[in-house]
């Protein structure tokens, strides 16, 4: 929690739940990436946290932006981003919304299967477009699964279709996983990327970028790397497969920007003891706070992000907890065998502060389940 | 789908996605369950869908109300049911919400532990308690965990409590579960409910009702037992427990009631298939639609609810797919163990419709993951 963010949550008692966001904290994490990883130019993903404030001062520091949707490049253009600096990274995309991306002047791209390049040949005649690769997801705590990204010997079959269909083949990418907890999976990929990158110049294509995907880690309740060993790692292997020949690098971060700049700020509506202690729910308390999985924490579907959280009695003597929502939903628990554990004087109309949570948290939340209205935000 | 949704969409072609509700098949369900279970008041469980439409209806048939919060409550008054008819049926309730339901005149409220009852004392002196057991969910579809209910050792000390706390031990209830496939777990619950609710009697405790929860069936792809074999076996199973001296009885149910009342129109994105056929997706194709996990399909987690469609091609021959949403997200999938399959002529811009989607789909959706707008609503 930056001091801003405390200063704010102690003065002005937002009530809960919450997400305030320091806006500067965004800014030095743009920084460090850029002064990490200074050949890549950083196309942040709007999905981690779209809102207008982070937009903005992305803009005003030169990012440009991957979008997953037609509304988040208008959203991006609100904020003053150019369009030549969005980048169209979802690989399903509605024609009206290639049409309309094509119109404002979007120049770039993503696809994975033959039906997509036909699209967007159509819709979108000449335009850069890239192939996502499907690369290892392990080390990853949210992985991508099998839903985008094709094999190498298809990709570069679709390359050459692209450049046939008129479009211009810039490159191609990868994504190794969001809160991708280690740098091999980032080796292995470029390794697997470079190759194909060189087949596909020697088949005559005029490729000419690499994007490197997001996925680098938030620090929640565990440690990660730091983002010098992944910028180490990724430009080693860049090195090996490239030389000093290195083609235009892209990164699209969205969790490492956003998600320590903000905190979630929610109030304990419950702590109960229920069955004989040993019996129904092993004995442990139960903690139900005012927001859970359809209240913006998502993530912790199957308990994938662990966050880290802050109470009044934070020093104090601890016991094992259960955590979870407030609805009457039995699928809305954050935390059962995660090995939690919260002070034993934590009571009911207490605040308890999720760290980390900048990012995935306000879209993910649902409109009105169990009648609770969407979270509050607040960006300082 | 009824006749008024299939017109609707073939006249309106409303733009996708969208759910449509016929609002007089939302009371043909009530009557029906009505019918089957005249003894049993109907507090219609509000947040399997909350829409005004649906509340005004179900009020001018006369139902009660089950709510998990007060913004549900202040939905219910707005619909005009009365206060007297609205039952606070979470166990996990803020201070505020208490006070605020109380003095609204809701007079009776769910607990299953010894802080909650401290807090309803306190906040809602006086009031109609009742205690949530926990009981087996096997056959349910969408089981509800150990999130809720508490043994029935325990609750026998809570409700001699509830007295001493000045509060009217009302009754006692307990949920088998949101989509219960089987009658079995009826049976055996209204069992466990019946001894402990005669060892109450028996010491001296003015105990009068038992709530029988919801968790009654929408036929989604598979067959699922009709509203009387339900009804028939919990008939049989009060009467082993209570004999002629039947308690007064509440049934919750929510899914049963407006389930099969709506529709689900997308838009197919996009059909591809990726690799080399048998290599990185099995050689199936995936059919990504413009609705998924969060844009309101959220019971699609791990595959529970297996929704039907309906695609413009039925009739054609078909082969296996994966079908998922449209956001970047690589759990937005909705099918891919699921043995689902669909017309091989099925192509990108086409219809594709999720029948028996009138229930937790609207409040699901999240309020613009990835861009997207939220799920738009038609009450026909």
């Amino acid at each position: 929690m930056t001091p801003k963010i405390a200063q704010y949550l102690a003065v002005q008692a937002p009530a809960t739940p919450c997400l305030v966001v320091d806006v500067d904290r965004v800014e030095e994490r743009y920084r460090e990436l850029h002064a990490a990883l200074p050949l890549a130019r950083i196309y942040y993903a709007v999905k981690a946290n779209p809102a207008m404030p982070v937009l903005e001062r992305l803009t005003s520091l030169g990012s440009s932006f991957d979008a997953a949707s037609w509304e988040e490049i208008e959203l991006c253009l609100q904020a003053g981003a150019r369009a030549s600096d969005i980048s169209f990274g979802n690989t399903i995309k509605k024609v009206s919304s290639i049409v309309r991306a094509h119109a404002a002047g979007v120049p770039m791209f993503a696809f994975d299967s033959a039906e997509e390049l036909d699209k967007l040949a159509r819709h979108a005649p000449g335009s850069r477009v890239y192939c996502r690769i499907l690369v290892e997801n392990a080390g990853a705590e949210w992985p991508l699964s099998r839903k985008f990204g094709t094999t190498v010997e298809h990709a570069h079959a679709l390359m050459l279709q692209a450049r046939e269909l008129g479009l211009d083949p810039f490159g191609l990418s990868f994504h190794v996983g969001s809160q991708q907890t280690t740098t091999d999976a980032y080796e292995a990929a470029i390794g697997r990327v470079g190759m194909l990158f060189t087949d596909l110049v020697q088949a005559g294509l005029d490729i000419r970028m690499v994007n490197l995907g997001g996925g680098f880690p938030t620090r929640y309740r565990e440690d990660v790397p730091e983002i010098d060993e992944f910028a180490f790692a990724i430009t080693r292997a860049l090195t090996a497969a490239f030389g000093n020949a290195l083609p235009e690098l892209l990164v699209e971060p969205g969790r490492y920007i956003v998600g320590d700049a903000g905190v979630v700020s929610s109030e304990v509506v419950l702590v109960s003891r229920r069955g004989d202690s040993s019996q129904a729910n092993g004995g442990k308390r139960w903690v139900y706070l005012d927001i859970g999985r359809f209240g913006g924490l998502a993530e912790t579907e199957g308990e994938s992000i662990r966050y880290q959280m802050r109470t009044p009695h934070d020093g104090g003597r601890t016991g094992p907890v259960a955590i979870a929502g407030p609805t009457c939903d039995g699928a809305d628990i954050l935390y059962e065998r995660s090995d939690y554990r919260l002070p034993l004087d934590l009571a009911s109309g207490e605040r308890v502060e999720l760290l980390s949570t900048g990012a995935y948290v306000s879209t993910y939340c649902s409109t009105r389940f169990n009648g609770f209205a969407p979270l509050a935000e607040h960006y300082i």
